[in-house]
């Protein structure tokens, strides 16, 4: 019916990815609902149902006639962006043949079960219960590593990594590791010592969880979240979800504290803009997806801790706070912003203050790391825990795995290979405000003035609008100058802390 | 891997329908979302999303292989139950290879967009603007229509209601609609003119939507709805869906009326036992699957019609209605049952008192059927929706489409031949009291002092456990001694309305 065209190959590769694309929009959605609405007896035909959809696109994208269309697109006369597409295309095929389709189907099972028992273990603090279902995903997942590192010559922890973050190496992380390794204890020192002497203001509750609702949603319209494509609900583990088109962001609420339902919010909405500004006239086609997760997370960390936690911002955020709780004098932007910058080791990530956050995620890295390695086992976890979190942040977490290694959903999801990416992601952040300095040199006051529109202007010319056009270096060269640099993140964190 | 069995083919098939089952259980979830959830710029890439998915199906129910693979099962030595299963695959075969992809595709596109867009046009009563789109589904519906009566040897219109309610012909329902026409028009006078004398109280709103939810939530508890395997919420037209371990319930509130949110959340919940009450041995196979839509709606419609209008049902509720909303004259229980029992010919079917309610759907039932058949175009609907609506219920609906035509879901969603099941379903509920009055003597005293398990332990017995087990007639037979007798119904009527 359509006209024949000068690349048939590359055609017929785009409406397959296009059909892939709208099936795994229903699993997208159905994985939304599973976090956010499903109750519990529905979870082993969810599973079920998952497991079976993965195994189809599995199947879809292992058929045996792809290998052929691919080398033929590969001759036709491509333009730029079609050129760039088909390398995403390469890179999934890749991933995808490296795993027959009987281990894609037992671990999406295995790791359904996992999460899905994780949710009331973790309230449980059971993490005998956990190991459980934890070890049957574990053995699973080294499979999948083994695997991934013969498709792609890669160690196998660093092939499960490259599955988010495509380019980054073992060799590159750990110098930049060992990097903050040496900044960061010095730093927290000296922030603690600094912040010591402030003055500070507690926010006295209860702050009434309709209330905190409404304001996280008027923050995310602020921060130019598209509530006609999208929306904000509850999880026990917040998260960006949904599909480009109708972004699914959820968020948890307690009522003694509002601050982490807001930078919750604020952070999943930065990966929300992202999600909602990638280049529609290609949704559907791998050039159209977000180019990295590290990348993703520098959308989230530019919003939660660079745009979020700046002083400009802060006394925008202030009366908004004011009005949904009643004016308070620990609402005051000063007291505020201080609250929201306030340096404190803890327990919980999600919550980290954005100076201690490198360290929970050296913590995870190395141990998952050695997990994937098959160098310990799921039942050092603990110990290796207590004595990372002793080191690293100088706290006692033994015998608490509900706010230990049960905290994140990651590892009951089979996720590894994640957590570096939000240190990159923090790293990318800096080094974008550092561009958008370079490029608007009065950017903090036009932040101050709230004209926020400036920062979502460079992430969308820069990030959003580019996807996956470029490999991650080029993308961060082409908006700041540079491949990653983490030297920026230290930067940053000087001057707001000790500046 | 498996040992080889004696019915290979059969087995074959089983496994098949158990695939289509999990990935059409993704398509449930994502349905109900679209209802409950959707922001309205999500429609379009979900529209995409779900055709793809029936196109999906419809190749894999329509896999030239499974022909012979049905003839070589047909020849294998199976059980009564693998047996009845197997009719029902037949039957989904002839249903599915009754239509080409292209037009299931078209279809589902075509059905998704009009009836996102009637969302809106009903609000805003633009008739004109769902007649763009109507026009387009109405000329697939008819193609559809003209290739199910090729495949099945049944007229247009009988073979688009034989999907929803296999064995009932035009010829049966037309004499059935007869009777109806003969003594609606006489009783709905007697009731009108026996209702004119009493005395009855009104409700003082408003009633907060989140007591009216409570309240709900209360009374599907009381009535056996199990809130671990399903949910309730408010999407626009209230609907039943889900899968059967996770039942997604939808009903909609308005600050004045409790009333309506009410009964239409009992009514749902009818359906909801039904689903969550089919024999979980078999869940994923057709045996498993509600017998028919007449059949589902006689579950609902025994709970909202015969239980929950029933005085002694009442009697319990009255109090509950009490404690949501604070002590009203009007919510004494004789008062609440007058309310609940109102005859009132209104302008809503799904607000519509069980006196009237026939008349909603042989109005309904006339136009379709010559939609279909092509005798109207659908520029003819007003007036026979006016002419109809002064005809049956003596009330003018000129220029209220919205609460005219545009009121229902089924039309724009494509949902042709649907309508009788409504009726048919009160005339199966009232036969199901029937026969419960003839097992239980006194069973009007039961309900009354609240043991409403004698109807649950019937239901589950008689129609929820035999799911598609025996074809619609003999499972009436088997439960209540006869093929439906639309006398029931109107006895049922005479007796509480006249008694």
């Amino acid at each position: 019916m359509n006209p024949p065209t000068a690349t048939p190959a590359y055609d017929e590769l785009a409406s397959t990815w296009t059909r892939m694309h709208r099936l795994s929009h229903l699993q997208s959605i159905a994985g939304w609902d599973q976090a956010a609405n499903m109750p519990p007896k529905g979870n082993e035909a969810r599973a079920e149902a998952m497991a079976e959809m993965a195994a189809l696109l599995h199947r879809m994208s292992t058929d045996a006639a792809l290998r052929a269309t691919l080398e033929r697109a590969a001759g036709e006369p491509l333009g730029a962006p079609e050129r760039a597409n088909l390398r995403e295309m390469q890179r999934d095929w890749r991933l995808a043949n490296a795993l027959p389709e009987s281990l894609v189907q037992r671990l999406e099972l295995a790791a359904t079960r996992c999460e899905h028992a994780w949710r009331s273990q973790r309230q449980a603090n059971d993490w005998t219960g956990f190991l459980d279902n934890f070890r049957a995903l574990l053995s699973l997942s080294r499979e999948e590593a083994a695997r991934h590192a013969d498709a792609t010559g890669l160690g196998k922890y660093e092939a499960m990594m490259d599955r988010f973050e495509p380019g980054m190496t073992c060799a590159r992380l750990d110098a930049i590791f060992a990097q903050v390794r040496r900044w960061l204890p010095g730093l927290v020192r000296r922030v603690l010592q600094r912040q010591a002497g402030e003055e500070l203001i507690a926010p006295r509750g209860p702050f009434p969880v309709a209330r905190q609702q409404q304001l996280c949603e008027q923050v995310m319209r602020r921060l130019g979240f598209d509530f006609e494509a999208g929306r904000l609900d509850v999880s026990a583990h917040p998260f960006c979800g949904g599909v480009p088109e109708d972004v699914r962001m959820t968020t948890r609420f307690r009522e003694d504290d509002f601050l982490g339902a807001l930078a919750g919010t604020i952070h999943e909405t930065g990966h929300g803009r992202y999600e909602q500004n990638l280049p529609r006239e290609w949704l559907g086609q791998p050039l159209a997806r977000a180019r990295s997760m590290a990348l993703h997370e520098s959308q989230s960390l530019a919003f939660e801790m660079q745009l979020g936690r700046h002083p400009g911002f802060v006394a925008h955020l202030a009366p908004l706070v004011s009005a949904a709780f009643g004016a308070q004098p620990a609402f005051a932007p000063q007291n505020l912003h201080r609250l929201m910058t306030r340096v404190q080791p803890g327990l919980i990530r999600v919550d980290a203050d954005e100076v201690t956050y490198a360290a929970h995620i050296v913590l995870r890295y190395d141990i998952e790391r050695a997990l994937i390695e098959g160098e310990i086992e799921p039942e050092d976890i603990p110990a290796l825990w207590d004595a990372g979190m002793q080191e690293l942040l100088g706290l006692d977490t033994r015998g608490n795995y509900k706010d230990g290694p049960l905290q994140d959903v990651h590892w009951p999801s089979g996720m590894f290979g994640y957590f570096p990416c939000y240190s990159l992601g923090a790293m990318y952040a800096a080094q974008w405000f550092a561009a958008m300095r370079r490029a608007t040199p009065d950017l903090d006051e036009r932040i101050g003035r709230g004209d926020f529109a400036v920062v979502f202007d460079w992430l969308r010319t820069n990030i959003w609008s580019q996807a996956s056009r470029w490999s991650t270096d080029e993308l961060a060269v082409r908006a700041s100058g540079e491949a990653l640099n983490p030297a920026y993140l230290e930067a940053h964190l000087e001057a707001r802390y000790l500046g």
